[in-house]
């Protein structure tokens, strides 16, 4: 960490536990004030900050390796919808009262996999010791490469483009469930550890008019798009790829589609895309082993009409009460 | 903010607040996932991170005006500390629960002005609402940029340079006491608002062989580039600058010169050069109307001793019980 000489012994651990997973030519080995990047010619950095806040975004009794693993998936999520290549990323931590020695060993621990996963270093960041009583919380920023003008915008979407979703929609919130419920479901890995389509995301390049990650909750992420563009979109509610355990969450009530909607959390890709790029998209959705699924499509609208519709299968226009996140 | 798009009007009221001091391009009006910069061709970027706990960096009762300055001349400080000039940041906040409209909207007015002090555009960040009952959390995230390969490090001294520092030490300790005691005092004004010698370090690009800022305490940060370099030094304890506060804080009592040695928060610079560079030190003070004091010098030491010596006016080493910041 760029301040963790701090007095204490807890803050020479911290620089212990993490030293393995910094990059020593840019992060000067954790023991200065700064990190010094130099991105090759002909690239753009692109930058991204996502934090979270104990018993907001992970729950209070979360594991150490959930708390690492959505820190950061979260983050990553923001580089692959951007099309960007992680170069590095800078870790703040404010250490919860329970955090001690074993507790921060499994956060970095769990944090490294994670970044080695990307290949990914770590550049720096602070640590600071919350007071008594207070939450802890951890905030990344994450560093990604594009070529020069290539990064993949929110505002890019056209009227007649295709709309697009990667992965399943839902597990997010049902793995949060699984979470708060302490029980059991494959959606709870998909929470505990989100894995963004980074591969797929850089594919993207030259091929989307505009992406971001769903985070919000599609519904709402979808209506982001939207506005950004100034346009419209028409989606097949009945497209929305489902995980087994989403279907049968449906199954009985096809009206709790919409938690599924609004859950957020689930780290996918949403993107528009011409007509052209299908096949292209076809082919990276088979090389990156991506579930790919075609939405809808990008149409005109009014100025206060800007949002994502879903179409049920009797044809009439779903209305959803939530179409984003609500923090637990 | 990259991620203000959320449900609420008060994630619509900060992206309204903090737009104004968005750069557009880099920071795509703060309305996508992602910053994307460009360094200049042969231009080194410089990262650095600090954040500030309510209660722990800045009094629970600051003014808004205070966190503002506290976090901006905080950051800033590292970026001096290494000779580069500001190109943007990344902003996250905590919400605290008792920050309302009226605290965020003096918040954003103290923190758009500080970053227009240091020409420094926002480029992003990230909002979240903090829990009940717990404290509001912020941090910043500083870029700069200095010719390739001419950052300051902070493990550059050679036996024999100088060792000086700038401004005036104690006065982050004095004012501290202030802002606690609610008392008055020049020194208030550079707790609340640190305003480090920006232009100054960036002319030790070339003249200074180490540099850090004076945030943990001047004596635990000069050990700090000892130990980095495997030094150590012996300076003069009258030769400590001081403001006539600091004067008056140990008039009557002397030792209380380690209040003002360990106290921190002085955001000015310490750093090491060469006698060769004496000459355009003093020019360079002169034209940053920077006050530079000259403490002693930097000695060979054995791998246990890599510390900062103080010796009083009797050739006494100074025995400091306390080399740097307590968190009040």
């Amino acid at each position: 960490m760029t301040k963790a000489s701090k007095n204490s012994g807890e803050f020479d651990l911290i620089e212990r536990l993490f030293a393995p997973y910094a990059d020593p030519d840019t992060a000067l080995n954790l023991r200065d004030d700064a990190a010094c990047y130099t991105p090759q010619a002909g690239y753009d950095l692109v930058i991204s900050t996502d934090m979270l806040v104990s018993g907001v975004h992970f729950p209070l009794a979360a594991s150490p390796e959930m708390v690492a693993g959505r820190l950061v998936g979260s983050n990553i999520s923001d580089l692959a919808a951007k099309g960007a290549v992680p170069v590095g990323c800078l870790l703040n931590l404010a250490l919860g009262a329970d955090w001690d020695e074993a507790f921060l060993t499994a956060f970095a621990a769990g944090f490294g996999a994670r970044l080695q996963d990307y290949n990914m270093p770590l550049w720096g960041g602070d640590t600071v010791q919350s007071q008594r009583g207070q939450n802890a919380m951890v905030s990344l920023s994450v560093y990604g490469v594009v070529p020069q003008g290539t990064m993949v915008r929110r505002d890019g979407a056209q009227i007649g483009d295709d709309v697009y979703v990667t992965g399943n929609i839902g597990d997010g919130f049902l793995g949060l469930q699984h979470a708060l419920n302490q029980s059991q479901g494959e959606s709870l890995a998909t929470f505990a550890q989100p894995d963004p389509p980074l591969a797929f995301g850089q594919g993207l390049r030259g091929l989307a008019t505009s992406c971001l990650d769903v985070s919000d909750g599609l519904a709402a992420d979808l209506d982001h798009l939207c506005a950004a563009a100034h346009v419209a979109m028409r989606l097949e509610a009945s497209a929305v790829p489902l995980s087994k355990e989403g279907q049968a969450y449906i199954a009985q009530r096809p009206a709790q589609l919409m938690d599924l909607l609004a859950g957020g959390d689930d780290y996918q890709l949403a993107f528009t895309a011409p007509a052209s790029a299908a096949a292209p998209l076809s082919r990276l959705a088979g090389e990156t082993a991506v579930r790919l699924t075609r939405l809808g499509c990008v149409e005109s609208a009014a100025a206060d009409q800007y949002r994502a519709v879903f179409i049920d299968q009797m044809g009439e226009n779903l209305v959803l009460e939530r179409r984003g996140f609500q923090h637990f």
